[in-house]
């Protein structure tokens, strides 16, 4: 076959015009758009146009915060693979995940609860300011609800984009009542793949906008 | 808010039979039925009940494959991070990802290629039988198809579901046509998330059927 696009900056240049087209009249604010369309453009999935809520400014609270250097946890090393970590080391940056770590898996067993709830509460308890990326575990979401509700922690944004139908709506839902700063995916579509793109969004916007 | 399945096992398992009452009439052979199921359930997306299609016994053969030691090529490290490699190691595989190699982006750079490219040559190379698990690269897909045409490679299985918008849909339709033993998910969607599922689906069914 021929291939009408070898280079990747240009493959995604042409991807993001065919995105913007077919999205026709559904527009966005800038910072928004930027991060709907690479959710579209890593799942051809244009639901996303539709469920994506974002808290005020949520956008632009977190690119400061990556620029002053916050940490993103994530709850899969699958999210974690997804992500610019280069980008991200620019700032200062590093990600973190806990689930796979073994004494996390021995304590979820000895307390018979998820290895996301225990990785939540190793998170909560990082010395940095923090961007939470869950895109899998709703256990995870219902976890650090809980923490910001009775533990007083402060997350930068909460990336709130579990897949799946069990306890995944209603977690979301909390995460958006619960008045912290977040990005949910609506409904029981999101990933590990959903959740990195929205943090390499995030990223990207910072790199250009700062130049780099 | 209270949560009704605590229990990673009893969460997939309810999770299941939502995906099997939504399906309705929509029925498979058991085989492909495993496959289709878990790519919903890591996506929420029930157009992978139609767009997925699979060459004759392309199952079960990957599934012999696996037990006589297959070995998993992926196009991205997120593809890798969402395999069970516990379980494939169980059956003597093991999964190789080359995009990240600096040697690759060197050569990939010299000769006006992409990294996808380079890999797919690097994994052609590989002394053992191979599963080849494509979520991103349509390059990849594409080369694959040359290598097989010209080269007389000759993969176990090409699971192929890149996403995305430009030389993608195309590059389905090559493997398809090849008479390589595929998984394709037709048209847009896909994704490495969809990758590591197919692959789990194949694990996971043989395991059951091993009775590990």
């Amino acid at each position: 076959m021929e291939i009408e696009y070898r280079n990747p900056a240009e493959i995604e240049k042409r991807s993001f015009a065919i995105i913007t087209e077919e999205l026709g009249n559904r527009t966005f604010p800038e910072e928004i758009a930027l991060v709907v369309k690479r959710v579209i453009h890593t799942t051809a999935d244009f639901d996303y146009a539709d469920n994506l809520v974002f808290s005020n400014d949520a956008v632009s609270r977190a690119m400061n915060a990556i620029r002053n250097g916050a940490h993103i946890v994530t709850d899969t090393n699958m999210a974690k693979a997804g992500i610019n970590k280069k980008t991200l080391a620019k700032f200062g940056g590093e990600v973190h995940c806990f689930i796979a770590e073994p004494d996390v898996a021995a304590e979820a067993k000895q307390r018979n609860v998820t290895r996301s709830i225990v990785s939540m509460e190793r998170a909560a308890k990082l010395d940095v300011p923090v961007i939470f990326a869950i895109g899998n575990a709703p256990t995870a979401l219902i976890q650090l609800e809980k923490l910001i509700r009775e533990d007083g922690l402060k997350p930068e944004l909460v990336i709130g984009v579990p897949v799946g139908f069990v306890n995944v709506v209603e977690s979301k839902e909390l995460i958006i009542r619960s008045g912290v700063p977040h990005i949910v995916a609506r409904g029981r579509k999101g990933g590990s793949n959903v959740a990195a793109a929205i943090v390499n969004a995030l990223l990207y916007q910072l790199v250009h906008r700062e130049g780099f």
